[in-house]
């Protein structure tokens, strides 16, 4: 049997996202051929985790991020930008993101990539909504729909918009 | 802004699925550069739907499926199965699977490609549920549950079973 972490999903082709992987997913991880990992929690990466990344040439990013509390604990936009340069750097894929729940740091990421690709707003919170079930938060979507993707996207996309996108896909 | 057919999302990296597109949304698939796609409703497909078809150059594959309703209509595990085998075979990648909502008949063939992948049921329905929601329907959990994956994966799986796995992600 096939133990994928709970909550996983695709972004795009080249873009993973789950919950916490755990050793008893990282057989299936293997099949994905991960050139890098995402990891969005301030807490150090356990030792496992750390060798299984070692031992199959992934390199570990590490993001820390907290998640949005009302009314005094708000993500901060220059620290998602700092993840999403990361996402979204082509040499770095595939890469997985993850935080603990895959939820609400890892749906917030996404969520702000979708503004990045110009998505509608409707359509990012359709996705957020189907990952962060049932504890959809207000204050994500805020977030995402505030955030500016020029922060991130006038530094990363050297290249053409539309020829970035084709490689989200490819 | 682009628009992305509701319900988008993707089962692996050549496997897309999504709600019935409209022609709003051919500028979206495009990008995806899709080489066919799979529907799954009894009715004749659109002609707005054909001409992109011919024009991008994609193959239709029309595999009428009615959903389960209790307690009379049950999809039949041969058309699942013939869907099936559609949507696995690597000359039809990227494929698009698609009904009207994208919830419940796409929902079932993308469990039963979970179970040839050999997933855990309980991560096949968490995906069926992320999808499918707020209209989760047992009667297409068991139908995913008694799903015989031999009824594909015998012939299709000329190749390697773990070589075939890497290509859905590769």
């Amino acid at each position: 049997m096939v133990e994928c972490p709970p909550n996983f999903g695709m972004a795009t082709s080249k873009i993973y996202r789950s919950s916490f992987p755990r050793p008893e997913h990282f057989e299936f991880l293997r099949t994905l051929g991960l050139k890098s990992i995402l990891v969005l929690i301030p807490e150090p990466y356990p030792a496992e985790n750390l060798a299984f990344c070692e031992e199959n040439g992934i390199e570990l990013f590490h993001v820390p991020l907290s998640g949005n509390k009302e009314p005094f604990v708000h993500m901060d936009p220059d620290v998602i930008a700092e993840a999403l340069r990361i996402a979204s750097d082509p040499p770095n894929w595939p890469i997985l993101i993850h935080c603990n729940q895959g939820k609400h740091r890892t749906g917030c990421v996404v969520g702000c990539f979708r503004r990045m690709q110009r998505w509608s707003l409707s359509l990012i919170f359709e996705e957020y909504r189907r990952y962060s079930y049932p504890k959809i938060r207000p204050l994500d979507q805020l977030m995402i729909e505030r955030f500016d993707p020029a922060l991130v996207r006038g530094e990363l996309l050297k290249t053409d918009f539309d020829e970035w996108v084709e490689a989200l896909w490819a």
